[in-house]
């Protein structure tokens, strides 16, 4: 698909880009969403490329969070699905909890390939060798107009009743900040994945994992499985999100030599 | 085109970022260039969306150098073009330099729409009431196999004998950063507009102006028209690239408490 010769200095880089740009032509993934890749793209580039301690604390608390849960659920935009979607599978997996497509820009269509796309994967996992969950398979919901949320104007209120309109905590990667703000002002508790620890979204999350989410989906996923109650229960309330984003931009703010 | 609603918190900021989806619609940006778009307006958002004392510097060094070059070009591609087609052929004009398209991804027919496009708002420049610098009016020169670059891999080696091959001064705003080390190599200035400043386009190029590139263009065809020779030769012998660069990176890092 890219003609991006081998001895290109970022190469790597460039190749990665092709995922989302796949996304897009198979029509998961927003043109937008591109753009917005693009701002994660500079970020993770200010933390280093790796998953930093502030993630890593972040992701502790997020699965004691999200394990703690009465009615937890996975929201999927075209960018989450075309760069993790075997991970998402697996986080529904784990946690019990339903997947449920949720995007700011409506192509015709896109949230039904959104959802073809991640049952493509699902079908993928449970004929693995592995076979590991095939009993938790995960739904994947999608909009409905029974169910909208309060304080949002874009096509984002329109949900599912069984899912992010019923759910206690929302796990969202890759958010907007306005449904984040909504969310919050619904009750509901946000765990998000964001790059920029500057952001609305990273500010107004109950836990903000800044961090690539193709990095941060798999630890995730890991931390939940290896969650026992009454000691990550402590994790949670000694938790503070801003201490955390605190730490994210001190980390950038010391950055900025590398090439 | 979009739906974003005015009630949207960064409503201005998504609908700056229709005119690049629109290039890509029009088939004049690469889908891949709105992910170096996103890029951009992390590092924008990190120099407070302003043209800095830094940029400042830069573009009066840029407007020097452009302005005593034997044979200056301008070098277009996809993002560019879509940016700030009307600028660019301003600059062509205060500059009598012509504009010469260079682009990475080479979609069919891409080349040749860019093309049009300067074309149609060159048209519009010469007829609109001011009708300035109508006698400068500046060619868009293409590709050819005749005159290649060397050190390069990539599409991008195939330049016009009488445009990128023969320049002494190379402007190429939104670069990337092995055509922009190959024409170093070649013995070619290159004066370029680059958000991030730790690029290696930034780092290598003989005058980086870091800055939005739909601010600067202006800026930098207003210093030229401006230009008095004496003085301005002063400001190219004094100028560092690379000093101005460490100012960059002071401002970034001493922000990131912006929202």
């Amino acid at each position: 698909m890219s003609d991006v010769p081998k001895t290109h200095p970022r190469y790597l880089s460039l190749t990665l880009r092709d995922t989302i740009v796949a996304g897009v032509e198979q029509g998961i993934t927003s043109i937008h969403g591109l753009i917005a890749h693009g701002r994660g793209e500079a970020f993770d580039y200010l933390i280093g490329e790796a998953t930093q301690p502030f993630a890593t604390e972040a992701i502790r608390a997020a699965a004691a969070m999200l394990r703690l849960a009465e009615h937890p659920i996975i929201s999927v935009n075209g960018n989450v699905a075309a760069l993790a979607p075997e991970a998402l599978i697996e986080l529904g997996q784990v946690l019990n909890a339903p997947l449920e497509v949720n995007i700011f820009h409506t192509e015709t269509g896109r949230e039904q390939r959104i959802r073809e796309h991640l049952l493509k994967h699902k079908a993928r996992l449970l004929t693995s060798p592995a076979k590991e969950g095939v009993e938790n398979s995960p739904d994947v919901l999608m909009p409905t107009t029974e169910a909208q949320l309060s304080y949002i104007d874009s096509n984002r209120k329109f949900v599912h009743p069984d899912g992010i309109f019923k759910a206690d905590v929302v796990f969202v990667p890759l958010e907007d900040g306005d449904r984040c703000e909504a969310l919050r002002k619904m009750g509901k508790s946000v765990v998000t994945v964001d790059l920029n620890p500057m952001s609305r979204t990273a500010k107004q999350a109950s836990i903000t994992i800044v961090d690539n989410v193709v990095r941060a989906l798999p630890l995730l996923c890991e931390e939940i499985r290896n969650f026992s109650d009454p000691a990550e229960q402590d994790t949670l309330k000694t938790y503070s999100n801003e201490a955390v984003l605190q730490k994210a931009l001190r980390y950038i703010s010391g950055s900025g030599n590398g090439d």
